[in-house]
């Protein structure tokens, strides 16, 4: 059984192609420039010619287009109207294309490569499958901001959260590892990439993160400020004559480890070495990283009374055992007792791993993540009629 | 030794009349309407004609205007350029004149009402206190926003914090009953009044706040947001097509309990009478900012790694039990464990009491605030030539 997962930006497709049966990846791949000079010129022909590509006689890995079962879609937004994957209906296209005014720059190009996929693959099934649906789960308490209630029932202003299947992956992953039954499950994960999302979950579902109605809130992340006075863009409107969402432009582009280190660094690999070298901008910029995630660790901590355990993941997560540790110390007194010595040896291609001491009485776990692993299992359990619409995200099979 | 304690607003003068020695308020009020039909003509008549009261044969308080040795002025931002309280020069005016940007409703008003009094009582030294000066102990990872550095650099775009007297009294009072130095004691200090604003104090200085660049960041209040996705102010700019500052008034006046209960109720003794009636929004509202309370709580213990107390403090810390047992309820094990009967029984009127269990690790205090308190003393030590202008804050005269 063979699954095709597509991501479609506004100029390209990120497209890989899985052996369900064999949990193996046939291939994978990036078509960049989509409708410009030299590029596919359009999405459909993109598609089109990546599938031909798949059952070249030469270079292919599958013989036949008819073996691709499916096609799995990540779609940034699904607002409150999606808490699960779904099977691709007009109504489903319709409610997709409603919800782009959250997502101006996510939804519409996700559109255009489901009807591309269904124009060159007709027949087949096509699963959407979103990066909010996860945060679903949030009580009212936590997703409603303290604006005035008309901006949330005409516009939709409410926490919405994104990197949802990261986060669910490694919640499941999580319970696995510390042999608990995902609903019995208390964890704070911490996505930590380019983009960064925390999550509490209680009880093996998110009820708060980190992102908001879109992903600028929440933790200082490459290029994004994060958390900061929603004054700030008023204030800097006016010193700079620019508009509102110019500045948010400017918080989402050219801020975080880039603001801070004017303009020089976004990787936090050179930010450690230039740190490590004498650079003063960049060993305030980690340390400001730093504080901020040690500040929601507490916050979660309190919001959950309970925590079995931290989960740190995704590109930065996985490897820098500089921000771990710093996000960890002096946490003992909350019960968080990291192994320093092991912290240090731990990156993604150590696996999944406790860093916490022995006697930690909140554990702390490297766990690489895998949305796609999520996407894929969504696709095939919608497929074979086993997805549970009632216990969201508890997949049976897996359990 | 009698000291004039003046609180100028655009068009309203408080004012406060102490006796030092005594330990007194001889008396106090609000002139309104400065400016307006059937109001003074201005600050220097509104304080002439007080003064005049003060001294009125009848009904006056004091008999020579003369035995006012000082008057102690309310300005509320000091930017990062008063770390404490200071006598006002012509240089001083100057550069809280320049401040202006930071705080264009509050300084403007607080520079006349300077002027009005070195007018009114000439030769009279007039000291300045700053609302923000408090704060200036921050580190920078605490101070600064992940935004383009020139923000911070040309447009003195930082967190400042505010209700700075407020967090200095409960400082001072929560390290004499917990009977140890100031300079010892590590404490979460709320400020819930109608404008709300936390602090975590290490070694007994604010080392983090909740209020940023504006009194906006934060918790949330009567009428004001606090924290958001930033995003939203261009999000919503673009719907009502407002600029980005008319959204900003919206965040600062129109949100908080006021947005969320549809512009029905800010006092959260109405939202909790309400609540108690079966009306769902006032409960939503409640629920709402005891749950970000307690967020700031977890996030501050995180901050602070060992934390002696927390403190409540201002009109709503100090009588609203239900939202002092909500914000803790659920933090046993972060070694909070309220006395929820004890708890019930404390209002203002209580005076300073522990509402913790005895063997609470982490111990909770009610503290009513006295701002007052720290304006007079502070003018009273630059007078006397004892405020310590090295070790900020930590008067002698009160150890």
């Amino acid at each position: 059984m063979l699954v095709l997962v597509l991501n479609c930006g506004s100029s390209s497709v990120k497209y890989a192609l899985y052996d369900w049966a064999k949990s193996t990846i046939l291939t994978q791949g990036n078509i960049e420039r989509i409708g410009a000079e030299g590029g596919p010129v359009d999405h459909k022909m993109a598609i089109s010619d990546m599938l031909s590509g798949l059952t070249n006689v030469d270079t292919g890995v599958i013989s036949d287009i008819k073996d691709i079962v499916a096609v799995g879609h990540r779609v940034v937004h699904g607002g409150d109207k999606f808490n699960k994957s779904v099977r691709v209906t007009s109504e489903v296209l319709d409610t997709i294309r409603a919800l782009s005014s959250l997502a101006p720059l996510h939804n519409p190009p996700n559109i255009v490569g489901i009807e591309s996929a269904m124009a060159v693959l007709p027949g087949v099934p096509q699963i959407a499958i979103f990066d909010t649906a996860f945060h679903q789960t949030l009580p009212s308490t936590a997703y409603l901001y303290p604006v005035p209630q008309g901006w949330y029932k005409e516009f939709g202003v409410r926490k919405y959260g994104f990197h949802g299947s990261s986060h669910l992956y490694v919640t499941k992953r999580a319970a696995k590892i510390l042999g608990k039954p995902r609903d019995q499950v208390n964890l704070i994960t911490l996505h930590i990439g380019n983009g960064v999302s925390f999550s509490a979950i209680r009880n093996g579902v998110s009820v708060d993160t980190s992102m908001g109605l879109t992903p600028l809130e929440g933790a200082m992340m490459g290029t994004r400020s994060g958390d900061i006075d929603p004054a700030i863009v008023g204030f800097m409107a006016e010193r700079l004559e620019i508009s509102a969402s110019e500045v948010v432009g400017i918080l989402n582009k050219k801020s975080g480890h880039l603001g801070v280190t004017s303009g020089r660094f976004v990787d936090r690999r050179d930010i450690e070495k230039a740190m490590n070298a004498g650079d003063e901008e960049a060993k305030l910029s980690l340390q400001m990283e730093i504080y901020r995630i040690k500040k929601y660790i507490g916050s979660y901590m309190a919001v959950l009374g309970n925590v079995d355990a931290l989960v740190f993941t995704a590109g930065v997560g996985e490897n820098n055992a500089t921000i771990r540790e710093g996000a960890l110390s002096g946490l003992e007194r909350l019960g968080i007792i990291l192994d320093v010595e092991k912290n240090n040896t731990v990156r993604s291609s150590t696996g999944e791993t406790f860093i916490s001491s022995p006697g930690s009485p909140v554990k702390v776990l490297v766990i690489p993540t895998n949305e796609e692993a999520v996407l894929v299992e969504d696709v095939v359990a919608i497929l074979e009629d086993r997805y549970d619409e009632h216990t969201r995200y508890v997949y049976k099979f897996e359990e």
